[in-house]
Order: C-alpha cells, then sequence, then structure tokens
C-alpha cells in the first residue's frame, strides 16, 4: 500500500468527529465550572485551566484524557497548594456526582471520572517563567502555550501529530512513563513541529543515531556538541520553553531504536499495522513455551503509584539479573506483568540448571589474600586444583546452586532487589518454572502478555 | 622441616659424586676425541669446545644431558657449516660405536648417545662477540664463559644453582622449550648470581610481580623502566652477554606465576616435595571423570621436531577454545599428551551439551546490514524475535550445533587450527567424550598424564 493511502485510513480513524469534540468539550466546560464554584466557596485564588493534548487539539479519537490543571500564586505556601487543590478537586467531583481517585506524580492530584472521560485535576503554581518552577508540573502551561501558538501559524499539523501519536502506541514507545521509558505526547508535537510533517518526521527518525541526535529547536544552545555535553542521553531534544530539560530524557535506548527501526520498516513496507497492530494469535503458549528457560516469579503488591511500582520492578529485574548471572546462569530476557494487585516477574535463561562444577577464580599468586584460598581449598578439597592459571589461582568445584529455584531463593533472602519489591517477594512469593510459567496466574491478560513476551515479534514487522 | 635440612637432603640427591663426575668427564673426553679426529679428517677448521651445564659444572645428578659445540669460523657459509657439522658428528658417532640422531633447533644438530649419556652435538659459530651471532646458539659460549668466570668467584654457588635447578623441576617450571615455557638452565643460573644463594632467590621470587620484574645484573639499560619499554615480557632478565636480549622470554605468565606461588607455599612450609614431587596415586581416573565435561580428541602425528609439535599443539588448543567458546561452550582448560606417535588433545567445557536455544545478536537497527538480518529470520522463523534490544536487533533461535562432538567436526573440518595439527586432524581422529576419555590411548603414561590434568593439584601444595 502507498503511505498516503495508508495515512489516508489512520486518519479516518485518529481524528476526532465533531460529535465527540463536542461531547468532550462539553464535559470539560462542566468541570471547569464545578472547579470554579468549589474554589470561590472554599475561598481560594486559584485559576482552572485546561492543558494538554485536549487544549492543544492534538488528542486521538476515543483516546481523551483531559488535564485541567489548578494554577495557585507562588505565593500559597506548598502544603496549602496541595491541601487546597485537592480538597477543591473533591469538592468539584462531589458536585458533579463522578467517580475519584487520589493519585501521585511529583504532588497529588485527583483523577476523575465524569461521563466516561477521564479528567486529571491537577494543582500547580502559575510563575511567571520557566525558569522559576517549583516541580516539573508547573512547567505544563508553558508548553500547552508554546505548541498552541506554533499551531495557529499550521493548524494543519495537528492531524500530523494525530499520527505519529498513533504510530508511537502502535509501535509500542508512547509515553514517558517509567514501564514504557518512550515518547511524552509533547515530545511528539515537539518533533512534528520540527521536521514539518508525518512523513518527514519518520523520514528523519530512520536516520536517528543515538547518542549523536540532538534538536534545540529554539538554538538555545551554541551547537549540538555543546548540547550533548550537557545531556548524556540517547535522544536529546531540548525543552524551547527551557534550555536546562531535554524533553526526551526520559526515553531509553530501546525506545529510540524501536521507534528508529519502526520508522524504516515503515518506509520499506507501509501498513496499517504500525499504527493498530492486530492481536495475532500468533503460536498457542504451549508451543511457545517450549525448551524455553523461563521462570516466572509471582507475588502480591500493595497499591503502589504506577511509576513507583515500574521503577522498582525494573530495579528488581535488573538485580535478579545480575544476581544470576553472578552465579552462573545466562539470563537472555525480562519483562513483568503487573495488573489487579499482582505482579509476575518474567525471566528468560539460557538453561534453568546449570552443570554441576564451576571454574572459581582465586586472588592472584603474588596476592595476601591467596594464603586464605589456599587454605579453604586444601581442607575442603576441590575437585581440581588450587591450580595456577595466567596469574590466579584457580579451583574448579562442585557448585553450591545449580537449579534456578534455590537461586532465586537465595537471592531473594539475601539481596536488595529495591525495597518495595523486596518486601512483597519477602512476605510471599511463587516460582513457576518452564511450561508451568503459563499457570502463574489466572488472569487471561497475563497470558496474553507472556505469549507476546515469549514471541517478542512486532506485528508491523511481519508484514 | 626446616630450610636448612631440607636443603642438606636435598643436595646429597643433586650433587653428583667423585664417582659420577669421573664417569661424565671420561665420555666427554671420548666424545671430544672423536670429534677432533672426524674434523681432521675431513679437513675442516673446526674447534670442538664443551658447553652448558657440565662446562659450567651446575649440572644436576643422575640427571645430565653434555652440550658439544662444533665451532666454526665466521666465513664459513652457513650450508657448509651445517654439511660439514652433520659430517663430522656422525663421523664421530661411528668411530664411537653410539647411537646417534638429527635433531632440529634453530639449525639442525646430532644427539649421540654414548654409554648411556646424551650428548648433544651443536655445530655453531664462533663469533667475536655476541652482537656479532648468526643465530642464536652461536651466543652459547659466551653464556658458558660468563657463568663460569662469575663462578670462580664463588664456587660455593654451584649447589645453590644445583638447588634451584631441581626446584623448577620439581614444580614444574624448568625447561625453555615450548611445551614447558619455563626457566632454561642459564636463566636459573643467572637467577642465583643476581640473589646470591638457592634461599635468597627463592625469597625474591616469591616478592615477584608479573610485568613490573626486572633483572639487568650488567646495568645494560639507564633504568627498569627502560628495559620493560623495551622487553614486554612478564619477566625481563636481561642477558649479561647481549642486551637487546631476554634471557627469560621464553617465560610464560603462567609458568612465572607457579614459581613464585611455588616459592611462596616453600618459604611457609618447606619440603622435599617441591624438588622431589612424590608421585601419589591421587583418586582413581574413573573418580577424577566423573561429572567432568572432558573431551578428548585423539590423532596420530608424523615425526616432528618438538618445538614445533608443542607449538602446533598450543596453537590447536587456543584455535579449538576460542573456537568452541564462539559455539556457546565454556572451555575451562585444556592440554595435550603425546607420546610414541600419538596425540590426544584434552578440553574441559562447562558442559558437553549446550541448551537448545541461543540468543543471537544482529546488527545495530540504524546499521544497512539490518534489512539482511530482518528478512532472513522473517523467512525462516526464529522462536523469539526479531526484537529491538539496546541499539540491536536480537533473535532467539535454535542451536544448529549442540553436541560438543559435531562443534568439533565443524571446527576441525572449517577451520585452520595449525598447518600440521589441522593435516593430522584431517587425515583421521577419534573424540572421545566424558568419562570414555580415559580411553582414547592404550599408553599407560596417557592415563597417568589424565589423572594429574585432571587433578591439577600440586604435590608442594598439598603438604
Amino acid at each position: 500500500m502507498l503511505v498516503d493511502e495508508v495515512l489516508e485510513k489512520v486518519l479516518d480513524r485518529v481524528v476526532p468527529s465533531f460529535e465527540e469534540s463536542r461531547g468532550v468539550a462539553r464535559v470539560v466546560e462542566r468541570v471547569l465550572r464545578a472547579l470554579d464554584g468549589a474554589s470561590h466557596e472554599l475561598g481560594a485564588d486559584v485559576v482552572a485551566e485546561v492543558e494538554g493534548s485536549f487544549a492543544k487539539d492534538t488528542w486521538l479519537a476515543d483516546d481523551v484524557d483531559v488535564d485541567i490543571f489548578l494554577l495557585f500564586s507562588p505565593d500559597v505556601p506548598l502544603e496549602e497548594l496541595r491541601r487546597q487543590g485537592l480538597l477543591i478537586a473533591r469538592r468539584a467531583a462531589e458536585a458533579l456526582g463522578a467517580e475519584w481517585e487520589e493519585r501521585y506524580a511529583s504532588h497529588p492530584y485527583l483523577t476523575l471520572k465524569v461521563e466516561g472521560y477521564r479528567v486529571d485535576v491537577v494543582p500547580a503554581y502559575r510563575v511567571a517563567s520557566p525558569a522559576e518552577i517549583r516541580s516539573p508540573v508547573d512547567r505544563t502551561p508553558f508548553h500547552t502555550e508554546y505548541v498552541r501558538e506554533r499551531l495557529q501559524e499550521k493548524p494543519g499539523l495537528k492531524d500530523d501529530i494525530r499520527l505519529l501519536k498513533r504510530f508511537a502506541k502502535g509501535v509500542g514507545v508512547y509515553g514517558a512513563e517509567i514501564k514504557v521509558e518512550g515518547f511524552s505526547g509533547y515530545l511528539l508535537e515537539l518533533l512534528a513541529l520540527y521536521y514539518g510533517s508525518f512523513k518527514t518526521t519518520i523520514t528523519a527518525v530512520a536516520t536517528w543515531r543515538p547518542y549523536r541526535t540532538v534538536i534545540d529547536m529554539e538554538h538555545h544552545y551554541e551547537s549540538w556538541r555543546d548540547a550533548l555535553k550537557r545531556f548524556h542521553d540517547p535522544l536529546v531534544v531540548v525543552d524551547p520553553v527551557d534550555p536546562r530539560r531535554n524533553v526526551a530524557s526520559p526515553v531509553s535506548l530501546s525506545s529510540m531504536c524501536r521507534f528508529i527501526a519502526a520508522s524504516r520498516a515503515f518506509l520499506r513496507a507501509p501498513s496499517i499495522d504500525f499504527f493498530y497492530p492486530s492481536e495475532r494469535p500468533g503460536r498457542p503458549l504451549g508451543e511457545l513455551l517450549r525448551s524455553r528457560g523461563v521462570v516466572a516469579i509471582k507475588t502480591y503488591l500493595p497499591k503502589i503509584p504506577e511509576d513507583v511500582l515500574w521503577g522498582q520492578v525494573k530495579r528488581a529485574l535488573r538485580a535478579l539479573s545480575n544476581g544470576l548471572e553472578r552465579l552462573g546462569f545466562t539470563v537472555y530476557s525480562s519483562d513483568a506483568w503487573a495488573s489487579g494487585g499482582e505482579l509476575v516477574l518474567l525471566l528468560e535463561l539460557e538453561a534453568l540448571t546449570l552443570s554441576p562444577l564451576e571454574k572459581h577464580y582465586g586472588p592472584p599468586v603474588y596476592s595476601d589474600h591467596n594464603e586464605r584460598f589456599l587454605k579453604k581449598y586444601l581442607r575442603e578439597g576441590a575437585v581440581a586444583g588450587p591450580y595456577v592459571e595466567g596469574d590466579r589461582w584457580v579451583v574448579i568445584r562442585r557448585r553450591k546452586l545449580r537449579g534456578v529455584k534455590e537461586a532465586l531463593a537465595k537471592l531473594i533472602s539475601a539481596y536488595n532487589l529495591g525495597e518495595r519489591i523486596t518486601e512483597c517477594l519477602r512476605r510471599g512469593y511463587e516460582v513457576y518454572v518452564g511450561p508451568c510459567a503459563a499457570s502463574a496466574s489466572s488472569n487471561p491478560e497475563y497470558r496474553t502478555h507472556l505469549a507476546s513476551w515469549l514471541e517478542r515479534r512486532y506485528p508491523w514487522l511481519s508484514s
């Protein structure tokens, strides 16, 4: 299919209809009025303002989260802002008869469910310039303003931004949260503004190189080298409203490279799969698990904010992988799945059982530590040695831990795998080895997740 | 036991008796006379001269090889020297009624068996100074002269040298040949001259550090740093008679470190085992082979000079180890045994069979090679992927080679393992895996060698 035909089809789906826009606008109106009422009632000096993709008209059809900021004067103390912000939001939610939930990013905010739409109400400071912000969320109004102004000059770009967001979603790199380590909506808007259209953006991304790509659209730095000196990230996009910030700092090397790979693949063979990946049935789970060295560690989670959870999960996976490698295992890949209070850590190993013997390196022969080493192995006896290889003492000895279950038990009991996850694991966990990994959770979403992790094949690549 | 008691006992065994000395002297006299007669008869302008440990009186009782050099004038062309040298030696052997064998170092020489003693007859040039030598053997007369002169000032040191040689033999580092990569007799003599006695030498060796130890007894270099700049060897002992040469250049890192380790152990717990290691029975071969990932590759050798053979054997072991590691195996150790036309290459692996799947890294996503990689795995199908990890494409795929036998067959047929050994192996080989390794040769020496390699424990360390 030709690129333009594909994009035509995608546009049909991502551009909100007049009805949908009007529906969301009405909800926003209602929430703003309720917030104004609540502030008035509480005598708070605060302005409710719409931010984010809805304010910029870059949101995707059937997929909108509205952000409303409660902007306080910088004179208000932080404690007061938090207290009043939540109070106003809760009061408004009650007035609207809306469900609400308290959440936490850099500070607390409220998520309302109004007529089926999710509306985040975020208390923040209205500061004079981004140089004066007190917390990252205070920057958001400047981002909204910057993008809106630029889009006024070029309103047609809104649809290109929608295509780009849908593309990033489709290939799995949309979102700056720790779970994804990908591209935020604001970052994608900047890319489209910088490169000029969806197609020129994808064409540019296809030529990106990690740790060498710098976009500094407001020329805050003398040269791209200067910007690279300041930001040691795979991708650098200097925030137009704040030279101290790399908008792409949450983007991991893998996410950046996946975006590059997908862009190259799209240019080679455009298809709608990049935007709306078909959930192919793939191979059955039993077949996918055959001869794979998979271990699933299942535990139960208390309520933790998403970003905290995924930060801890990634730390635990890193620590477990390192620990297993130190014990002699080879870790091919790791992943996690969490839902409804269940957490499953997934590891794929070269083998689930190690050979009976290991080669163990001691100190150099000229080291002062070698006496202890020699005494130990002369007393205990080694399978071979102690002998000298190169400049070191070496023994071949029987492994203490051969099975992955024992190895994990040791790591979980003795290592710091991150405070929160260690806590959960020490309270209780179950290990599912090999084909049993399929039964770590009875949640059908888990099985779907496990299958796609085992297959690790991008729908857009099969086309 | 105290050091001095041990040394006393060793001296009883290493210092030749009056009778033995007289016996060897008589043989030397006979050979010299026969060589003179032969030269005379052939009209050659050559002087027969005794070199080596017998000339210096630093040889070990019951363990003497006599070196006699046929020294030619530098005017004689090399071809002529070789032809005449061998001719004279052969004529002398016939006159003596001695068995002889032609051998080869940097040029050919003859080994005579006279009254049970081995006498090497080596043609060489008598040059005015070591700067003018034409081949390494021409340096030997200068070595002999240097050590003799120094020993005249300190004749008591001869017994210290004998102790040192016996020690080096006992701990397995005696000999500069490729098989051992250890300490030549001349090198040990220099060490004793430099440090002053057996005990001071061992005490000094115990403090050696590889790549930082320099002995320059004639102060040829300004500083030890200058010498280290010229010689990039673990141990540097500048030849007193030739500043361009490191006498210790044949010493491998392992041999140097084994010598250090043994010296430290001797100072901690002196024992006669360092000099005369007891051939302990150790554990039975069957037990030693249990759960060891051993492979023995047996082939048949044509007649090759020892140093050529061991150079090729070491190269083959290195190439096989690298090849196996590249295929996914982990090599713990390697060794070889050769005798009577049989060669057995020994390898110890972590495991003899690899897991069914392997993780295979492709090119970076931004590389131009990635299309070929993707096409291949999309067509063939991979167990998982192609997926992006970091900046690279990756697949999990089925291994083509899992067993060590198939892996060796591939390496032997497709890799260059050194010309001579590759030739032998391609003519035919047998692989013995695991406990079967015991039957690779029916020579009882092989079984002894195999057992001691499997045990890899130094007799002197068990004390």
